[in-house]
């Protein structure tokens, strides 16, 4: 099959899903086309999955990644606590693996992108020898009110939802759940809420918190009872990637709902004013341990 | 040096240009955010380029690919006619090159970006055997006005800025030139003069007009008198890609200055009533032989 035809394929596919209406235009032109709403500020975020990276041929299916490849980046828009709007899908695959291989990846992205509202309007498609994904996701948010990474003030109660290092337990430092669930409903719950900052756990709690606190120029202090996936260990739970859980922080005048949006949260330890980026751990400072590509 | 330290190198970097005033929060969170003014579209691209297909690092320096991954979106966005406001860069590379060429990579990229006012606003950095750069692009244009790929109708001249072949004369079908730059003040006064549709010739006029002709359900019929650069052949002009020159249609009763932004502007064709798709050059049908990724 020649690019032209499949490109026509994954175009019907999508547009026979509903259509978000600022997408004035999609698939078919050298740009998608949106026409924002006045009331609105727009997230936009761009994530790899990369063969041998995230995932292998032998261990994942074409829907398993094509599932991925859009989770990893719907758990960036959850993080802004924004609701999706669209997605480009870039993706280059091997000659051997076939027109087939790439529809099953692209129904079950759309899968996944029909359950979150979120139009596929575009991207790229090409051969390469190994499987490439980078999937952009644009979600919108009422103007002003996108959650930062930098918004964390001393005082501030840190909190995750649901458990760490399932992930890492169950499938290594190196490669993600199948089927990750981004937690979109959480992160629109945690707006409403006023939270003060939120990012999402992809790369292990001690160094994304390390970031959180380096971006809001605080310290933070983590509590021992951390919310712990059943089977995984203390080191995964602090230190495994993969979790796309959401690590939020709001002050100490909020009352939190035990569960929001039906999953559990979990007060996990206090943002303390220091020396920016730093994480204790019982007291003591909590090496930034998690997934760093360039180590 | 570990990832946090080369982002927070990068981002300076993006940070020590001019910054588009509707992004409002760039590198260093989850998603960039964008504050969409109130009249305005906004039009978004992805393009791969990948080691092997579109560059090889033997011919290609770091700079050179750099250039190259913006110029290609940047492309993409002057043939909507819009006005490049942000892009986000997702980089892969081999352990082997080292921070030092992600570096330089960066530096010609925000080079580029300077010279047509686009904020690097984010993106993704990765570990991964090859070089693999996926660039997204968001131009904004006045509400309604996007210059489409389906305007077309029959009676329309057919035009090309700049001259064809060149990049498939100078570097076969398979790379694309080391510095290409995109027409994007030329797309800017295409859609300022009311163009009916326009595209950019990144796989060749063959293909690339015979996409054109089916978005806008139209024939197309080609000149022999094509503007074909020094040095190339005729087949290198119908067939080559990779020119970055914009493709566009316009209306009969409208007049076009000889040079647009600059740029010598040709009438090549004509567009008329036919089988949707369907190409013509001196009277017989062409066929689309321009780059396939998947043929």
């Amino acid at each position: 099959m020649r690019e032209t035809a499949i490109v026509q394929h994954i175009r019907k596919l999508a547009e026979s899903r509903p259509q978000d209406r600022s997408v004035i235009r999609g698939i078919g032109d050298d740009c998608a086309v949106l026409r924002p709403r006045s009331d609105e500020d727009l997230a936009f975020t761009s994530d790899f999955v990369l063969e041998g990276r995230h995932f292998t041929l032998e261990t994942h299916t074409a829907a398993d990644i094509g599932h991925q490849a859009l989770a990893r980046s719907l758990s960036d828009l959850a993080a802004m606590g924004s609701e999706p709007v669209f997605c480009l899908v870039s993706l280059a695959v091997p000659a051997q693996l076939g027109s087939a291989w790439v529809q099953r990846f692209y129904k079950s992205l759309l899968s996944l992108a029909a359950k979150y509202n979120i139009t596929l309007a575009g991207g790229d498609l090409a051969r390469f020898d190994k499987v490439v994904a980078d999937v952009i996701c644009c979600g919108r948010v009422p103007r002003g009110q996108a959650i930062l990474r930098s918004g964390a003030k001393p005082g501030d109660r840190i909190y995750v939802t649901g458990t760490l290092g399932a992930a890492a337990h169950a499938f290594g430092l190196r490669h993600g759940p199948l089927r990750p669930e981004p937690r979109i409903q959480a992160g629109i719950a945690l707006h409403r809420l006023g939270v003060s900052a939120a990012m999402d756990l992809s790369d292990g709690l001690s160094l994304d918190l390390h970031r959180l606190s380096l971006e809001s120029r605080v310290s933070a202090d983590l509590e021992s009872d951390l919310p712990i996936a059943p089977g995984a260990s203390l080191e995964e739970a602090l230190h495994g990637g993969e979790d796309y859980e959401l690590l939020f922080t709001v002050s100490p005048k909020k009352e939190l709902p035990k569960k929001i949006a039906g999953l559990p949260v979990t007060q996990i330890g206090t943002i303390t004013q220091g020396r920016a980026g730093r994480v204790y751990f019982k007291g003591r400072p909590l090496k930034a341990k998690g997934f760093d590509h360039f180590r």
